[in-house]
């Protein structure tokens, strides 16, 4: 597995579950390997609840979860073990908690990217497209698409591969060969 | 032509033109072939009446038309003839009227999958991409966005070969080779 | 470089960025060759202006820059210099432009169409996806929505060469061999 991998898609694309199969190894059948689940989603409505317990109830045992909406780069760093992989769903609902938090965009993304440096585990990381609509009505909903957009660049930049989900059917756009040695 | 096709494409993407000619066998020019044609517009409206109408004048002759809003397993079934190709024109306006008439969705998705177990004639399914922009203002934006992708996924699981069109330019995602025999 | 690029992409995609990178022949580094870009963007407000703003920053020397709103063709065809590449940057904001001023669309689509024929300058054309939302509330994002899309069909159809932008990385839908000679 590549250390950094992005996994993007919109809406019900079929993101989490390939992350997932990446994650424990089973994309192609076989045992699931042990792996660390990072939540960012906080279960603030009923709608957001639901979906969490769908989420987690799909994803089973072989799982060590850990709920973290903001402080993304502290968990990874906890979480970090030799081939243990870590999976971060998602980046969207992260920035949604910072914007919310007031934090800075950049600032965080900068940390983030840090803390990626010289890992013991693979990371990967889950993240919505949401570009391809009309502008939004809402300065809020435009500056959130814009945020969301810079930091899909920034992540898809730094990892090593980049797979774009659509209908379940995952397309790579970037595939960086492994280091020999 | 593969048994289950899946033409899939934002709004104005050239999924219906780029579904017709592989229907109707005149993508690289050539005479068109016998083709039926499985509406599942209503026209509801002067702005889907005007669509409709734009839709059947580019299509021309050699075509069956068939509207059938809801039931599409039995309209499908119905119109299976060898070597005959039947084109379905959209997911998308069919999963609106399902929820619009109160169905069960998921029942209607199996019913649908089941209806093209040893049909005689290729299929090709037309459904728009929805979850790409930021998340809908509205609960039924949010419902139908979910909903289109979860159909989406399935029906891109079921189909032999699956393609994204872009500004008119067809991007294969999926393309199950041919069984020998 | 083929004589007409589109590079196609959703808000915050990396699209100018490429085209810039394209144009000036630095995409794997080295000296930056002349070019010409033609912004359509109209300073109308804050937010517009600082985006502007921080388009021309990056860009940096070796630009000549032609403000032109509405009338594309005449200023392609005016800034035309052998080996000299034009970028327009964007086609979005252009059609928002001409939808404003109550313009013909159609025939301003054929009049740039026009103006490529011949061109001693190789063009790139920036624009953005709007389709992969739901559908928009309002007629007139719908209406935007449409032209943008026909725009795009037309676009990629005229173009040698169409890129589509995700997360800053370019996936090539079309590449047109140059003619021998």
């Amino acid at each position: 597995m590549p250390p950094v991998t992005l996994v993007l898609g919109g809406a019900r694309s079929g993101k989490s579950t390939h992350a997932e199969k990446l994650a424990t190894g089973t994309l192609f059948g076989g045992l699931p390997r042990q792996a660390v689940y990072i939540a960012t989603a906080q279960a603030g409505d009923v709608e957001m609840a639901t979906r969490i317990m769908a989420h987690r109830a799909r994803r089973g045992g072989g799982w060590t979860t850990i709920e973290e909406p903001l402080k993304l780069a502290v968990a990874i760093q906890g979480a970090a073990a030799p081939r243990q992989p870590i999976l971060v769903d998602c980046l969207t609902l992260w920035l949604s908690n910072l914007m919310h938090a007031g934090a800075d965009l950049d600032e965080a993304a900068d940390e983030l990217v840090r803390s990626l440096e010289g890992l013991a585990s693979p990371v990967l990381f889950v993240s919505n497209e949401v570009g391809l609509g009309i502008v939004p009505e809402t300065p809020l909903g435009r500056a959130f698409r814009d945020a969301q957009g810079r930091l899909n660049m920034r992540m898809a930049e730094r990892a090593d591969r980049v797979i774009l989900m659509t209908a379940g059917l995952p397309l790579t756009l970037k595939d960086r060969p492994a280091p020999r040695g």
